[in-house]
């Protein structure tokens, strides 16, 4: 973890400047009858799970690059989680993937607490073979032709399960890429039921408590064809397993152009939003950091969860989901929670009594002001003093670069050999 | 029409390469264990709806440029469609849009009567206003934020029914471009519901013996949102409606790189495939000929339905949508009707208990394998052995370019000046 | 004209609070070493052009919905163009296009004087036919296979020159829709000859103090190929025509997913970049309002244009070209402008030297992080206190709509039928 | 290698049929004109190189799935190639990739000739770091912001040549991954100029009858931006580099919806077409088997290079690049180079004073109608006689799995393990 000193006098360098800059955007939000407390106390409030494999360096196909300090296994991983959070104070949970992260449950559990975090959805891997696995998942999983493979994964999830039982986790979310490479290698329905039978079993494992998210992707690794394509499918597969199933939106995951805020609406009307992978991309699913590429689309994700905030029952989980290629995994993890908060931040900031009026006026154009009038906002005063006041860092990324956590870790855990696969 | 010598002639001089071309084809297929008679008997029982609108020179929002002899009306387009009709025995029915094509239902049966056709699904028309009308379609028709226009399109959706059971009609397709061109300009939640309110409405009005189908559309006329923008939302609507709403596919209506047939097979598996417009597009809805652009996609489309074909009440329309700006509409849609069956025959080809076999094996190489087998076969003389034994042309439009049908009918018909406006 | 009272007290009205803004702004500025003065010099000396056709009501190939006080012709244009820079400050020139604009160019003059305008480059117009024309532009112009049309569409370009040069203009703009809609109706290679041969007879006629813009456009209307299809092939038009041809930019016109201020940094190295047509886009060629789609991809545009403004000789066109659907087109302009502005401003305050330095030491998060800090910053004080030293409107939209312009005008101009043509 | 009595039993199965089907295939080109001895000539002598790190099985960023008998290196990788030639008769040649294949070159020469084959184009690898490599390509290699690492890029494409020439390689191509992943991360001007400035050194370096080819690439591994992401800038630099610069186009490489024929058309314009990487994809560089997917738009690829064919000079290289994830490498290899074979057939059979008569008649329909007629063709049989009268085989994949190649050589070579990197 960073040491407090090093917090505190980063803290002192920026105060004065934080508390002129939050009292400023204060006066002027005041003007638009905002009161800035009250907004900085819902970020203070909000929360974004990090994925616990977003901390080791990433790759492509082509090759992967470590950094200095690639964590070792889990009990590294959360270290690093443990420090974004202890800077940014934004994200309180970590999310597990299996068997990647598999470990003793009473030793995860007291790593976790050390580090100040709680565990979020956990994931299964029924995407990669791994040592000594019986049935390959080379031509499927979950909806695999061969019944003893889906049976296999079925037991993987299963498992999953009971693993975060164990940690206090309260959902699991299945991502397969399962699908095709070819026109006619699947048999599109039937692959469809089978897949639909085996989330089925393992639904029925679910404990009273949990939600079964599942994620949509339009492509990658299967390049003609992928079972769970889009949010279409995603729907009639939440609908078919039951009311403790839920769709899960991740911002990379759609064709071109498509507008994902209007699904993210639509997934809310039906009832089924079950939560997000957070990050952003141009081509497709680039992993790329949160709000990098096109923030005012995070803003638009934000727009419409805000406006939905108040619905009963209304709480989507929320977690990054990223492939750090060329960064310091860290740093861009910090910077992508403070970029979903920021979103978050500047979406309170709607005037959402003008911008109905405006939209029953069919007045287009000042409707579309008042969503870019909160945009244009500069929120960072809020997402900063909110941290100053838990004690964490007003500027997170300095800080941990002055405090050296990468070499000090890179000095305890061995250099990795570039050149390995993509993303563990 | 054309006149029966000139169909006469024109076979005659093409009868006896067709006869062998049959003949060898019938010998090849004969080895894979493929009847060509049974073949071709289903591609002559096969048809496909052509639009009204369709025999009218296309446009675009920068200009048109009308031919000679454009229709001047619901009659004369009749004409023309009746001569698709009989040089390509493909093209049995033709599908209605009011208020263009609004006439006196005793006239319009009595004209279709005379040139063999009769009348498939009725299209409204709430994306243009019309001389005269009480409310305007500007800002959206069935999910207007006011309920007075939104009033006025249930009435033109329920006078549609109307008239289409004085035709012999037995359903309504309903396409609207709501939606809007800036974030924020509409509520997404709200406008879905009015939408789906308003629809309900029409649903209500539906004779028993009836069909609603909905189209779905990624964008144009609006163009950051539109209110049935993919099939995920149109299945919502279907579901919402009732066992009389179905969900209609135009392949022009999708998102870059979408998997179509997917859709087809989802919709399939959701018993919510409501039928075709049949169309093709390099990128977006560009209304091209049917199978120009990518004519293994199409087969892909009919590789599905042929495959769905026995399932219990799988009925679904068949329909042309094209835009015909720089051909003879009458050339295009005979062209396309073919194109439509030929990707059908192709279908039929498939050795499907091979393909079985070869999904469960997951031999993807062998399973792409027979699809490309069936799509390989020059399935010409099928077709044209079908359409001489109906008395129609083996070659249509060398059939229609030696009757001289285009320069007869723009003798009759005044010129048309270019420069107005796109579809109409 | 807007009563100069009317913005007087709407200006009386910010005064206060914009005083303020600007001030505490600046403060900010300030302890980042910028000073915001300078700033504002920049942004008050920026203009960007307003096409005379964007004033009017725009529309689909499905329908156009006219709005209150269309413009009869190119002197209520430029009425309305006069207005928009009345209160932007920010538009000072317009740009014709003929025949659309054609009118005796001394009144053209006198006329643009009076609304304290200039002329910007002229636009042919060989993508529609006009009555009485002797050529269609049906399947081409500059392209056509047919050699008569070509030397038509030759001419016209000349004659835009000539009146250009009688309304102190400096440069033509063209843009052809010629393409093809079926693989095969049209040889690339010829196509393209035409297109350069026909080209340079138009590039022959160039005054020496004049350029000349070709513009690249993936499709549209033309739907399976278009003759300049993208920067590729328009960079190659310029380097075949010479030093006077430079490669214009409209960034709705490109394929899916595209880095577009790459594509600017690419024409900026080959010496070719002739300036823009800004407008956002979420499809297609949607010819929305600049910036409301992807506000970040505008900014990354100007960092562009700001790193390179100190090249020798380099002096892109900027001009705004959108379809005006659903608002009131003068204020889509005015706020359109302004976000151009916008864009300048935060490009303006890249601190380049720590970007260098960091992209240089392969410090991604930093680099991005300072493109981000730019703009996050709201710079509206900057763009207000410019509009206001100026004498325009402080809040340009509300001054309109205080002052009832669109009712004055819609009392003077007749009402126009809807249903007619896109974009005339 | 396949034993001769195994293909020589296959063929002698499928000899009468063959005979036939070539014997009526015949007659029907006979009636359009067309002498099926030619085309089948060409077809003969027709060849596409195979990339030897094809014979592996490829993978994705989340896993990799080896099967049995994969290569343990070279030579075993020139085996499988040979293996391929020896069937299809139409793969005479091998492309190497350094540092993956470094062997001693007499070595490889002895192997090559053993098996049959030569050496095609020598591909660098500068994306990928290399055990014990002094400098790391984690920021890009030819394009580096630093000079050291850009110069040991240089010198190992140097290499590359002094490697080819020794193995009788006549062109080296390059694809480098160097782009961003960030906005600002990289200065689009300066790192252009670095990799131009690199790349010439390498140019500087080819013996005088080489060429050298560079290859565009829209996306991926970088995310953002990629140095030479279309052929807009690939044209830069080949024309940069001087006349033995060439550009490579790699069907998988561009943005949705491009088209790709068109650019083929473009460089031919330009006299820069260097070569193709022959691949299919559905969503970005899915690098699928060539023909899987859209089958047409390969044969419009070949309709442009047939029609240019005799233009003086023209000679691009051709070769298969694809992932083979799910099926046997060998046998996508085989069915892929078929399938180009198969494009090249149809694109001889097109009319194409007929095409050229219709084009300048502006004849949309019937010029579309004599490219379909070409590619309705079932060519099979023109390929098949091709093959044995080479005394390959008839039908390559039967024989393949008749002979049991596969399991041969799984008995020899050692089972890989699942979950390694995607490509090597």
């Amino acid at each position: 973890m960073i040491d407090k000193d090093t917090i505190a006098a980063g803290n002192a360098h920026a105060d004065a400047d934080l508390a002129r800059d939050y009292e400023t955007l204060g006066e002027r939000l005041d003007r638009r009858g905002i009161g800035i407390d009250a907004i900085k106390a819902k970020v203070a409030a909000y929360g974004v799970a990090v994925p616990s494999w977003g901390v080791g360096t990433g790759g492509t196909r082509f090759a992967r690059f470590p950094g200095g300090g690639e964590p070792r296994g889990i009990f590294d991983k959360l270290d690093d989680c443990g420090v974004i959070h202890q800077l940014t104070g934004a994200t309180p949970a970590v999310s597990l993937h299996l068997p990647w992260d598999k470990a003793d449950p009473a030793d995860l559990r007291a790593k976790a607490e050390e580090v100040g975090l709680t565990f979020d959805a956990m994931n299964s891997n029924t995407f990669q073979d791994q040592p000594g696995q019986t049935h390959s998942y080379k031509f499927g999983s979950l909806s695999q032709a061969d019944a003893a493979t889906r049976q296999q994964a079925v037991e993987h999830n299963l498992d999953c399960i009971e693993i975060g039982t164990a940690l206090g986790s309260k959902a699991l979310t299945i991502w397969v890429g399962d699908g095709s490479n070819f026109p006619g290698q699947v048999h599109f329905g039937r692959q469809f039921e089978r897949y639909l039978d085996a989330t089925a079993q393992v639904y029925a494992g679910l404990p009273a408590d949990w939600r079964l998210f599942t994620e949509h992707k339009m492509y990658e690794p299967a390049f003609y064809s992928t079972v769970v394509q889009d949010w279409g499918t995603n729907l009639m597969i939440a609908q078919h397993l039951g009311p403790q199933a839920f769709c899960l939106v991740d911002l990379g995951h759609h064709a071109p152009n498509v507008n994902i805020e209007m699904i993210v609406s639509r997934l809310i009307h039906a009832g089924k939003l079950g939560g997000f992978h957070f990050n952003d991309s141009k081509y497709g699913d680039d992993d790329l950091d949160t709000g990098s590429i096109d923030p005012y689309r995070l803003f638009l994700v934000f727009n419409e969860l805000v406006d939905a905030a108040d619905a009963p029952g209304f709480d989507p989980m929320h977690m990054l989901d990223q492939s750090h290629n060329v960064t310091d995994p860290i740093e861009s993890l910090m910077s992508s929670a403070m970029e979903v908060q920021r979103a978050y931040a500047m979406a309170l900031l709607v005037d959402r009594a003008g911008l109905s009026a405006a939209q029953d006026a069919n007045d287009a154009l000042a409707a579309q002001g008042m969503l870019k009038a909160a945009f244009r906002t500069d929120v960072e005063p809020i997402l900063a003093m909110a941290r100053r006041d838990k004690g964490c860092a007003i500027d997170p990324i300095a800080t941990y670069r002055a405090a050296g956590y990468r070499a000090k870790v890179a000095g305890k855990r061995p250099a990795v050999a570039a050149g390995s696969s993509g993303i563990v």
